[in-house]
């Protein structure tokens, strides 16, 4: 493959060779993590979680958000991942030639109204302009910083045979919502982004629980390329229940139209956390008191370490079967975040 | 004005008023800083800076440099200004269906190149793709952390009238070389762009007096932009000798030719600083010695306050008579970097 195609930025099976080939090993790195964790050398002794995104969502309005919120919420969320609290917020524009005015307006006071109910602060940023055909509309990019609480330790080397894997809310509905606005489709009820800022139910959850192994948001890829992540980290099987899975109606009719799988749909406002077995079931009640947490579910757990499964993620089928998910391969749903 | 023009983006007049009038205020701030200092009270004490910016310069490829280099570099020097010790830095691709996977590594191997020699290492990242046509090739987004050094305040409340102007090297470099790639110019010898970290620099200023008042980089909008800023900001008079004004010949030549004013040019490897008056010559003897302070030059000086001179930047022409110098306004070079 000589040139970029769609699928590199998918967020799938594509992006992850593209990143592991070339980004990573030219910085030097094996991976290019969503947040990074610094210090505490450099900081008087501080963890610093640190984290970028570009968001080229097209639309950039779109049923239940926008551009403005969705580049605040993510970034709030990559921080939230790792066990930060997720603190100040940067805001890099590039704009096409022509855009108008009023719809700057709009995603700016969205992105305002994002980072207030979220408790970050937006504090630096840089503004481009580019030649009309150059661009589309409006690209932001948000990076974002917070401080690593005291006594967390999140990674796959956390995740134990027997771990709990809970999810803490319905699939699919992002990459519904921009997928019927950009193809000019209506549902009824109408599905809506889900996209929200999930700091204050990380700061639930490990209040309630600080051993909890491993968190990550499943945006581009969806739920199956996360998990499929987190079983490629870890080194161990993944079996989830597939009658488990929360899959809201319209979500599900809007996918056998559109002839999309949920699991491989973006979310915005949901996460996937490995946890203790013992605490799962608490935990998923604390989970379910908090508002971006209502439709928390348990749906799977950590098997045990076996060489012919080994960083697998298995489906058990509501018929008894058992599917094999593997990353997103190529391109779905283009242009999600 | 209800769309986008070019000039919105040029860093002069134009790009001031869209950030003081939508930007910053929709986030609450006064005005949106280049580089934010953070803390001590969420890190343990320490004091972080942090900043972004997005490149769209075109051609990616110009003598002297390219966009990936460039934004490291560009990024290493928003923190080097507010006196920080530059750490880690993020990457942000928005990359155009199609974009030649060499170029791609071309810009990644200078992306690394650049972080090597300014000290820094790139930690987290981000790819996105979008269709063809709606994008130009590649844009970069870097953000940057840094540490900022104990018992170092700049600031332009810290500038005091009698206090000396100093510029680290030669004017236009960077804005001629890319505008003469763009118009298939060449000058011999060639004009080269002068991207480079400055953190080195700065730490030796720093180390030699570390009562610098303040410290800009004078990128889009050039070294008149950037003074107009300071007087601005301190409400003094800046006073700026024609003659010690340090233009290369190449720059004046082109500068003659394509119509443009090297005040105005972008820079992308020279500083300027407001010092104290006593140390202002030894401390350019020390710039001097270094790698990218060779052409160091004491240029200025900050005038009495004086209300009918608030503010404003006042050049001493060779031939002894004075002129405003403004903010660029609308757009000189659009997408220089």
């Amino acid at each position: 493959m000589d040139r970029i195609m769609l699928g590199h930025g998918s967020g799938g099976r594509l992006m992850h060779q593209l990143i592991k080939e070339h980004v990573a090993p030219a910085f030097g790195l094996k991976m290019l993590a969503d947040s990074a964790v610094l210090g505490p050398d450099e900081f008087s002794g501080c963890r610093i979680a640190f984290t970028t995104d570009s968001y080229v969502v097209s639309p950039i309005f779109f049923p239940g958000g926008d551009i403005g919120g969705l580049s605040v919420n993510g970034t709030v969320n990559d921080l939230a991942m790792v066990g930060a609290k997720p603190l100040y917020i940067s805001a890099g524009f590039v704009i096409e030639e022509g855009f108008p005015m009023d719809s700057l307006r709009r995603v700016l006071v969205s992105m305002a109204g994002a980072a207030v109910k979220a408790g970050v602060r937006i504090v630096t940023g840089d503004t481009k302009v580019v030649d009309k055909g150059k661009g589309d509309g409006i690209f932001i990019n948000t990076s974002g910083i917070g401080a690593i609480r005291h006594g967390i330790n999140l990674g796959a080397r956390m995740v134990r045979p027997g771990d709990k894997v809970i999810i803490s809310g319905t699939i699919g509905n992002h990459g519904v919502a921009v997928m019927s606005e950009r193809n000019g489709l209506s549902f009824d009820p109408p599905v809506l982004s889900d996209t929200a800022a999930l700091g204050g139910l990380v700061e639930a959850m490990l209040g309630f629980e600080k051993d909890i192994r491993i968190m990550r948001d499943p945006t581009r890829g969806g739920v199956a390329t996360t998990l499929k992540e987190i079983a490629s980290e870890c080194g161990l099987p993944v079996i989830l229940n597939e009658e488990s899975l929360p899959v809201p109606g319209g979500v599900r009719g809007a996918c056998d139209i559109l002839g999309l799988d949920p699991l491989y749909i973006a979310n915005e406002g949901i996460l996937l956390a490995v946890v203790p077995p013992e605490t799962a079931e608490s935990l998923a009640g604390v989970m379910r008191k908090h508002e971006h947490g209502s439709a928390t579910a348990v749906i799977g757990v950590i098997g045990a370490a076996d060489p012919g499964r080994k960083g697998m993620v298995l489906l058990r089928t509501a018929i008894g079967g058992t599917r094999i998910i593997d990353m997103l391969a190529g391109e779905q749903l283009p242009r999600i975040c």
